[in-house]
């Protein structure tokens, strides 16, 4: 299945390269050629052909943490603190939650994914074979995070879906990660060190969302989280850890020196009250930002504009400084940095080999005029009505609006408000 | 013209009533029913009947501050400080924008306002004679207020403005106001108190938006800009005040004896790194707040899902408590408190008499399910792809994503690119 995207403005993601007009070709799920129109290859038939109107094409947006299946959860228990939200509202009610119920849930998450230009997830959450289902039958691309604690699975169940649930799928991947320090004893922590050893594989983690879990840790071992998973190792392989809301400059030191990434998840760390990201002093280390929803309970959507809007401004508050962070640095973090968060190289940018995870922004809405500026556009002006098109995989999933026509939207709202009642 | 809209969730924001199932009906501009289907008058036949098909109709969202016709500077000027972004950027630009010109950029801003889901503007900005016809043609609920100071215009042409553009046309008026205290010299707020009383006329202006701007009054005059104006009988016919950033409790103890309300800004003081407004305070001492989005050139966007999360994110923080400022005090001062910011007292709620300013929430949206708690969806989750139908003075300007078709979309899209261009 070849496809070609024509009359469109293209912002690669490349480093150096600018926004320009021409075309994308696509085999498969593919990128076979970006550039001027007419291609080299001016005269190829294609099996679809899709006019841009001059539209922006760049690539999709990556929310690299997020628990999708929460979705139940949304506007059920707000304004509450991370603590109470968490052991009153959320683990008594997963604790019923059944693998179908997961599946459906996340599928409710994919559908906003699609609306808001997101291509890809990183999801750490309950069940994940039938995480790994809706992923794939819907057309998804999830990176799947462990999310082990003292509470489960077990550490066999972390190896086997390890080695089953990746390559399985060219859409999904199973990432070897932990729930957080405050929730695994230092044994625990050890074994999965281990694990990390024996498979060479990098690790992710919630740490330092809050200033109490924080200091707790420090109370607990002397050392900052941080510090405690560098000293056993766990950080040998690279990964990144969630939130880093309250990480010390020695904390960056260690993720600088060891390679790791930080996922900022400003709506949820500000609807919480846990404060705001150290966005500029990361970058400044030269650490690899990337952005995330965190799950619909906390946030409670899954709009990457408004995540977006919010890393810049929340630094600029932070900073008292309205220079900190600026419109294509986040635009780097959305497209680019939130990939290799997930462990992802081959969907960051669009260039020849890369997947074909693209969006078009649609520059035809008020909030797109007058055109000066497109990255300052989409960031500090863009909202969820320019989403003009989500292709995933190759596969246009979302349009103009409408959702591809093999997404089963209604059974999906049904189900859902079937399963939040009986949740409730 | 009568019309009627059925099978309806309606919000009425009315004080005390709960969310119910029903219809609205309308004769002309005013509404004239709203209550259960079917209604004591049923079998009287309407002009225009519209199914809500189980959606959402609330009050419009008030846009209680802004600079319409700045939408020229989008994108043209970001990331400096509102000192610098003024004096370098936009003032001498300003100086070459002729009436026309603010007319085609209102209307640019006016589509933006349709989107999502606003149905009047307080608008302060150059030139309201062609403001005034840009609104009455558009058909957008504007008041104007005047943003006299040191550089003109005169006192004569404010007091001409206010008698000609007032009662003219139901849709526009103009209050008395003056740009901010650090642009007016001390006689020129002296002759603007003689005029005030001279009409008992409430006054609007900017204030303690930073705190440079705060604390340099201090020392000009040895007192808050609050308390200068106090002074001076600024306030003896109430009013109000943009931004309140930096206001102290005694500021607060004025503006409560005064009547007076403020309009928080809360995207444009993050982007400029002006701060956090005290909101839960200003709600603690019992002064109604409301939201604006000040100018498209310090925004960017003129979105008000982003500033009625931002509202309640940036109290979170400031106050460090998630409960505070939760999301049903969030959408009263969306569609409440804003008319009263404007001095409109007739467009706040649904209620029989009332003005139709309405709008529709699309509930078959992934962001809005499951249907929990529909005034957290909208202000927690709401984005303006919900934005089903935005109707002013019972005229339905927006519905499904298409405008009007009295709108002259592509124009006001040429208009503004060549304007734009222009001025650059």
């Amino acid at each position: 299945m070849t496809k070609r995207l024509y009359n469109a403005k293209i912002l690669t993601m490349v480093p150096g390269e600018d926004i320009f007009d021409g075309e994308i070709q696509i085999d498969g799920n593919r990128i076979t050629y970006v550039g001027k129109s007419p291609a080299e290859n001016a005269g190829t038939k294609f099996d679809e052909e899709i006019d841009c109107e001059g539209n922006v094409l760049l690539p999709g947006f990556k929310n690299a943490h997020t628990h999708s299946g929460m979705t139940a959860f949304r506007s059920l228990a707000d304004d509450l603190n991370l603590q109470d939200w968490l052991n009153n509202e959320i683990f008594p009610r997963e604790a019923k939650m059944t693998p179908e119920d997961v599946y459906w849930l996340s599928k409710l998450a994919y559908l906003e994914y699609l609306t808001s230009g997101i291509t890809a997830c990183g999801d750490m959450y309950l069940t994940p074979e039938s995480i790994y289902d809706a992923s794939v039958e819907f057309g998804m691309r999830c990176q799947m995070v462990s999310g082990l604690n003292k509470f489960g699975p077990t550490l066999e169940v972390l190896e086997r879906r390890y080695n089953e649930l990746n390559n399985k799928n060219g859409l999904v991947g199973f990432l070897m990660g932990v729930h957080a320090e405050y929730t695994c004893e230092k044994e625990l922590l050890e074994s999965v060190s281990e694990l990390i050893h024996k498979y060479k594989a990098p690790l992710y983690t919630h740490m330092s969302e809050t200033k109490t879990e924080h200091e707790e840790c420090i109370k607990r071992y002397g050392m900052t989280p941080m510090a405690l998973f560098d000293s056993l190792g766990l950080w040998d392989f690279g990964g990144g850890i969630y939130h880093g809301v309250w990480c010390e400059e020695s904390d960056m030191d260690i993720m600088k020196k060891r390679g790791l990434r930080v996922v900022t998840n400003p709506a949820s760390n500000a609807k919480l009250a846990s404060g705001i990201a150290p966005i500029e002093a990361y970058l400044e280390k030269g650490i690899e930002v990337a952005i995330g929803t965190d799950g619909p309970s906390s946030n409670n959507c899954l709009d990457f504009f408004r995540e977006m809007f919010l890393v810049t401004a929340l630094a600029k508050i932070k900073e008292n400084d309205p220079k900190a962070v600026d419109a294509m640095e986040v635009l780097k973090m959305a497209c680019v940095n939130g990939a290799h968060a997930m462990e992802l190289f081959d969907n960051d940018a669009l260039a020849v080999g890369k997947l074909a995870d693209i969006i078009m922004i649609d520059l035809y809405q008020p909030n797109m005029r007058p055109i000066l500026n497109i990255s300052k556009n989409i960031v500090y002006s863009g909202s969820k009505t320019n989403i003009k098109m989500t292709m995933i995989d190759g596969k246009v999933l979302y349009k103009n609006g409408q959702f591809n026509d093999t997404i089963e939207v209604d059974e999906i709202y049904n189900k859902c408000e079937e399963i939040t009642k009986r949740l409730r």
